[in-house]
């Protein structure tokens, strides 16, 4: 595997931090011990934990009024592995990439996957895009894709579909995503009930085109780019869609994509229990789909996801296996180091739901002892992991603290004077 | 039929406002004819139109904390009854009455059942109390009824459940509409699934109770009294479990049940389109559960529902007939006041619905007139219907002006002067 | 004043609509008559109404998803105030243009003065832009504008705001319209306090810089472009800036700026008492700053915010002169007939709110007659107020229907083979 | 002092613990003096943090449809106290009780203050109620209290207030609280503007007999038990109100009381920029005003409401005191347990709080170092200080585990012989 960032520089950046990781893993070892825990299991564990980046994610992102561009972006499918390369080689919890077509359509897909395999990097769900028209392209999208009026419209984001489907297969993804925009922005706009019948036609298509070892992911979302009604807006639909369309079909859960004050955390159990939980979009929110890093507004919200992960994994077995990935927009930050330290935040939650006394909190339920239980939870949120994931970092060739590392390394300096600027405030004038 | 009101007054309060009405019923028809439609026809329409009303409604509702008493409240199911009456005598719009179990448990069934023929009344849907211990009850529902981790209290759930349906068989009810608060206040407290799962065993035992012409309808509930996980707490869950149990089992839409900005036109489309829309209870809300009257913040919403659900029709014939019930919580008016104009104001929307030309909206839908299609609807909204619904109602038998006979009957003061005030605020101090 | 459309095809149009339109109107006339109101009052009442129009929204709209371009957007502000020119002429309802700067700003102010004046088009408020980097500009908004921590950027916002009021002088305008979207995405990011010091500072300068008769509005927002913390984010944030800027500065109340489930009439009510009102911007929305035609979502609500300003014109006189103004985002309609349809509308809602018996609705107040208090404002905004609206056009010379005008004119084709198609969808993969 | 828990239970108690507890506090003091940072400065530090406790806190709480009752619940204000002095011996963090009147109001207030000194416990802001009816009350609020129509109630009202500040001096208290229901159900049920000139006459009448040293906290809440439009919804109106009144008059901050996706740490920060900052009632919710346990939903919220405190405090100095209550509603918690727990997580957000290195948060944001700034307070909030607030309440006199101790004194037990049950459901059907 092919470092992108010196390995020696990270052993040194490592090697600065030694005495106080140990020592504050080590008091951190002490602390578990007398909660009869062992630390070194947890950070085995931790070294497991992995979750996919999005390909789009390495650009900045913007949003209707204005993308102010960062330096040395990506300007293509290559450069974004690259960048996804970094953030691997320093957390070494994201060794899958997910592409979004036709951004990343390569010309030839033989050497992105072997490029891919030079960087260490495997392929995660591919996405398909029909929320927008692209240069040429024969039929709009302007009044939906996959639930359009027009029949050939429906056959072109199907076939998109099924192109995806193909590009994923060379590149040796497993799964589809499909999130489509359709939707009204008025009432009366769409017939609402049409536009599903509309939907599960074309998706029995694509469906249809599904490899033997794949599944399609629905990915609902309650509003934008629609503002009156979705199509595909809340988990109910998504539901009542895969399990119409069959068992290959399931359901991705985007923590953004929900309404105000929805328990996250219950549609994942709900999913679970249904046997139809695809995977996730991981980011963070206050308001709307805002894609902010995740666990950063809300890190017990996220950490709540995972307790029910952790329940679903002890009832399921190794059966259960949801897709993780992240999906964020980077409008203020250097991408690479939000993606690093999302992922980090992601596997904080993940280990610290392996903190919860799982028989202790059964048993505080079957006694009714609300407020023991809700301390049960706490208790392990409240731990600080972060020796945990630093050990865990280290022990697998990663970076001790990734941030630091990656700034030391120089890269973002390096791929600027390579890369030139994207532009950035459109001048169009849409607010 | 007996007429509570006197028969007499009602006829000397038409005639006065009849000269009016017929001048503003004519004005309406000139400008429906110039649209080509016959108002005749409309008012025979409006005429069909029935919706069940709650005996818990018929009393001041309140909040946790305070109940401010109306004069004249009912005592019991007899006087719960008499008030209905009223209200249907003077709307011809509510023939039938939804009882709440064990608040409405009569000690004599047969009688309650005569006296409700004599009244011209007949028994919607009945309802279930699993959210509160009665006197004397053996297991607590503090912790959960149908969910409880206590076998005994589910038992006993589930008896009283079954003893609901014996009741309603005995009164001629075909349905039983479920609304448990179970969940839980804080992360922890309860397994989310094992809850889940523990209702779906319970509700296996009602469902198996049912006679073959009931229903079973899931009331979902977002929260309250349930403040971080309500078992039942979107269309969706309630949608699996309505799947899970069988036919006879769907979903009942509270209009104030969900989360803030859910587009709820688009769950009646959904529940319809795959065939598991129970029926509705109808008020309105702002912020949560408020169980204000029907129309009196949002009336464009429920316009919307009646637009779905007369597309619904069109498709489904005369098998689509879910069913229509208020569920208000009447705190600062008199509630046969807010029981008859709430009534009305769903028939209204039920009209207005009847004047979209659905062959037009299909027409402008498949040419993406988006404006155009969104103004089809909007037309039928701004007409206003009043003179068809006051012209339907006195063609029934009933009053134009519902809420002006019932002040000229002095029917408040009259019970007021036999029934005893109830009491008001706890001096328990919740807040 | 210059004919966009030709004024025989509206005569036309007009005449062949006359007969319906002069039944309809003599129909709602008798009706209103029952009622004691005089129709012809209510129009010429009607014939007074004025919003104006924002330059920006006869382009078509998008997202950060996409945008799905229409046929003939204007090209630059020549063409924008062609495009209100044909909105005015037919709805005579939008006299005044909003302008937005840097997109607005022409090589000759004089110029522009003189070609809206042959337009019979006036300005209102003026608008700054420092939400975007423009090409060449020398400090990035990228971390916030008027509360940046670099000086110079803030001086640079500072100045721009300075020369849009230079700019709205010269255009005949009397006021400024701040909107910054300045805030941060993670907490932490700024000091919440420090950044509201900084924009105080900044707009102490703007407001020196003010005409005498010149008023500032300050718009507040509560999310996006900024997703955990908005500087102006809420009434409470604008109205303390506005009170410790001066009696100059006063608040702007865009319809789609609040959190879910607010009360907007309260908080319209509220600056109207405290002497804050300065304006609108109207608009609709379910989700969040949805840009939507006005009364699309929920018209009711548009009524109760005019049912307001009906009070507080009744309170303060003729000193009360808030500015109305439409703010959308037309994504999939022709922003023509939305700017004019929605025109329409919000001057449905102002007479609407003129049918409102005040002094029979203050009675009911004093008498807690709650139920027949809510009916009274339900009778005005029930009532289909469209004959006056469309009488009140005819007579001050546009057209009895806008729309069927605009397509039978065939203005759209004529402008579309002028003006090239503009760029739709981004490639840079923002989601 | 009086102990109500047998002292030397807790010594046995504290003694169990003391090992590991010493263990846990010297790895964390490893920890932090890595970081710079001396752990005896903070558990001193924390030692003098304070929060008051609600007398009605003690009872169990409900909702609208059912209160299932706890055993052993205090009967009187007196026995609220016994309760209190448990939470503050064992906590040492709540020294002071707010009281409710007419609930507490005392028939003898030397006797009730000195009842008070004995256990050690002074009295916080008292709180007047004019949200519900009294027995025997002549005006009834069911229109208001200090809005209301009636001049009679409004006077009543207001003497109420006073009443409570004769009281509250009496015991020592240095404020009042006030929180009124009053609001409308639906439009039209009053006049929003209307209704405020009222409160603010009403008002201004309580604040006339203010003593010098006392302050008056208006504390907003969007909706319940008005269901449309609240007097005193938003914090605008708030601090409208406050700033109107005077000097003494201050904004008081309860968790739960805002709209869906408020930023209340944003509202802290203006308040105490603004001058208006009183104080808060601390409680968690999901939905609405869940009254849920402080911290138990979203605890990064609360430790980011004590990081613009810390930073409020840095700016205003010893001057910056707002105060600090818990108003809670337990329905399926021990409310002694629930109470101890939340003035421990309130106080954990206060020492967490204290761990943002200031300098260094203010460096990074002067730098636009986003992610950095972000991570600098999260890393403070990640720390897991629970053996610094054991080893302060063990260094106080409390227990190191309060829940535990509680427990083990049989205190609940022992109560709940002497205190008979209260009653649960009521039976009028209220839904």
């Amino acid at each position: 595997m092919k470092s992108v960032i010196d390995a020696g520089l990270v052993q040194d950046q490592n090697a600065k931090l030694d005495a106080n990781l140990q020592a504050d893993y080590d008091a951190l070892g002490g602390v578990l011990s007398r909660r009869g825990v062992d630390i070194d299991k947890l950070t085995a564990l931790a070294q497991t934990f992995a979750v996919a980046v999005p390909s789009w994610g390495a650009g900045t992102g913007g949003t209707r009024f204005a993308r102010f561009p960062g330096r040395g972006e990506p300007r293509n499918v290559f450069e974004k592995m690259e960048d996804c390369a970094v953030i691997n080689q320093l957390t070494r919890a994201t060794p899958a990439v997910s592409l979004h077509f036709p951004w990343d359509k390569p010309s030839d897909v033989q050497e992105l996957r072997g490029s891919a395999e030079e960087l260490g990097l495997g392929f995660d769900a591919v996405n398909s895009n029909t929320f927008q028209d692209q240069v040429g392209q024969e039929h709009t999208y302007k009044y939906g894709s996959l639930t359009s009026m027009n029949a050939a419209a429906r056959a072109q984001a199907v076939a998109h579909n099924i192109e995806c489907i193909e590009l994923g297969q060379a590149l040796g993804s497993k799964a589809l995503t499909v999130w489509v925009g359709d939707g009204a922005n008025f009432p009366g706009q769409s017939n609402l009930r049409g536009a599903l019948e509309r939907y599960l036609d074309s998706m029995r298509s694509i469906y249809a085109a599904l490899p033997d070892d794949w599944n399609i992911f629905i990915e609902h979302k309650l509003f934008e780019p629609a503002f009156y009604a979705t199509t595909i807006a809340d988990w109910g639909t998504s539901f009542a869609c895969a399990t119409t369309l069959g068992p290959k079909a399931k359901c991705l859960v985007d923590l953004g994509h929900h309404a105000p004050n929805t328990n996250i955390e219950m549609i994942v159990a709900r999913l679970a229990q249904f046997g139809k939980l695809g995977g996730f979009h991981f980011n963070d929110s206050k308001y709307g789909d805002d894609d902010l890093d995740s666990g950063s507004i809300n890190p017990f919200q996220l950490f709540l996801v995972f307790n029910e992960l952790a329940d679903a994994a002890l009832r399921e077995g190794a059966a259960f296996k949801p897709a993780y990935m992240l999906d964020q927009s980077h409008n203020v930050t250097d991408p690479i180091e939000s993606l690093m330290s999302s992922a980090v935040e992601v596997q904080r939650a993940f280990v610290q739901s392996a903190l919860v006394d799982r028989a202790e909190l059964a048993s505080l339920q079957e006694q009714n002892d609300v407020l023991q239980a809700a301390q049960c939870l706490k208790r392990a949120f409240r731990t600080d992991v972060g020796p945990i994931l630093a050990m865990a970092r280290v022990r697998s060739g990663g970076a001790a603290d990734p941030v630091a590392a990656y700034r030391a390394s120089g890269y973002r300096d390096r791929v600027a004077s390579v890369r030139p600027a994207k532009a950035g405030a459109s001048s169009s004038g849409i607010v």
